[in-house]
């Protein structure tokens, strides 16, 4: 354990990517002990949006600035088709071949359905790994706006929504509760038409709707498969992380997550057939909900 | 006690009234324990869909139509906004007065933030309350696509989401995932425009993706606004019940019900505070979450 550590600490890709799929299969727990208190100095930028407003190149461009700063960097897509490329892809979900790779730049996907006990955990893990593995900026894509992606959302230091004219996408925004969660909106393909309109509407809204912290979300106008606007977006990022006022977002999701973490501890000290069982007498009348749950917290 | 079960056994409106306060408060436990053994004779049906579908109107005119066939209705709606009159309103937070109360129909709104615990259990003990006070239809009608309302519609023997044409809503259903949970589609407002479009395009979504139990949801046209065909979609709501097929998700649904209820209680045990404190302390590093767990379980 103590060698896979310092490997890690190290930043060593293949230690990484073991990892990783450790964290996915729920089995890093005594890892995860020995890395924690490595972590919390990297800054995690969550980055969202609805599909095809250009998620995944922003965050390739994002990351391509960072490194100019030598910043390392990991990516963590999840959404296991994203096209990423240029650093080192650990795990084998990802269908691109690695060209050129970039030692400061970590890749990993995580797909829904490979995660045992939720996306939201296994991405709040996978940012202490790469944290603790000395990544200065740890981004974390999510795809589509359901609510694992708002959990994971969460947890990153600063939401970055990428947004893009035409595209139906001021309507869906409000919808999703997206509103509440982005920090600093990016507004990508801001050399098509509508940009203006889309962007009027966005700070139209902010007069609407107040966030109880009292930000105002920044707006910046990118065309990121250009490289433009970039440096303007990441500025963005650092300027709301420097308010400090996602402290109190983090000292909630924290006290939320361990909470989780603790009701499925608890659950696991029974056995799952139990709760089948329980189900058919209920259904069948034998027995009622409230009485089969006394009856397992041992009250009866 | 006995007497307040007494009253509700005999659908005394203002026992139930006060009941189902308690379901919401979450301070049932004994009553329902109480009218658990009185309960499982009803129909449930989920009406759910985008709004605007004219689900309200929808769901008066099934009523009224149960009312022919003198049954017994309850009427759940999760949305304090939707229009009901007719019945017996319980509850202060419609805002409609009551007219020509008609003994046979209840008629009870939720609110999320009314709800301690959630809105899916207290929309299910909501039906265990009207199912013990003789109702032998319970409808349950939520607003919007949220995961909330995929759990409520769960819980139903069937599920119906009623769509309109030119609203969008083919893309909606898909992507909301109703898909999955729509034994029936009602096709309201059928006599407007693009009506054959959205049949066929339903249709033709049903030889895309097959659901598990085999089923192929059944599509009936309604102008519920003129009580046109109500009787197909009732008859329709019946037709999936009687196969059967949803003893599996009534299974599936309890299992999970009852988990979620120990779950919640076996956290009862601790001090809410903890959490936050918890929190605090995994920020600032003086301890990381995998060892706080081991503690609250009182491993360490």
């Amino acid at each position: 354990m103590e060698q896979f550590r310092e490997r890690i600490l190290n930043a060593d890709p293949r230690a990484i990517a073991r990892a990783a799929t450790l964290i996915e299969n729920r089995r890093a727990t005594p890892l995860l002990r020995e890395l924690f208190p490595h972590s919390g100095k990297a800054l995690v930028i969550g980055i969202t949006g609805a599909p095809g407003a250009g998620k995944s190149t922003f965050a390739n461009q994002l990351a391509a600035l960072l490194r100019k700063e030598d910043k390392r960097v990991a990516i963590i897509a999840v959404d296991p088709t994203s096209p990423y490329s240029g650093g080192a892809i650990l795990g084998d979900r990802i269908r691109m071949l690695q060209h050129h790779a970039d030692p400061g730049v970590f890749i990993r996907s995580m797909a829904t359905r490979g995660c045992l006990g939720g996306l939201a955990p296994a991405a709040a893990d996978m940012t202490v790994l790469f944290d603790a593995a000395g990544c200065e900026v740890v981004i974390v894509e999510t795809v589509g706006v359901g609510q694992d992606e708002v959990e994971i959302a969460k947890l990153a230091d600063v939401t970055l929504v990428v947004l893009t004219p035409n595209n139906g996408d001021d309507v869906q925004v409000l919808k999703a509760g997206l509103m509440e969660i982005a920090d600093v909106f990016v507004l990508n393909k801001s050399d098509l038409m509508g940009s203006d309109k889309l962007e009027r509407e966005l700070k139209g809204s902010f007069t609407l709707a107040h966030r109880p912290d009292g930000w105002i979300p920044l707006v910046v106008r990118t065309v990121a498969a250009e490289g433009q606007g970039i440096d303007d977006a990441l500025a963005a990022a650092r300027q709301y992380n420097a308010t400090g006022l996602n402290k109190q977002r983090r000292s909630e999701v924290w006290a939320g997550r361990l909470r989780e973490m603790l009701r499925e501890r608890l659950l696991e000290r029974y056995d799952p057939t139990v709760f089948e069982q329980a189900a058919h007498a209920v259904i069948d009348h034998q027995t009622d909900p409230y009485t089969v749950i006394e009856e397992l917290l041992g009250h009866k």
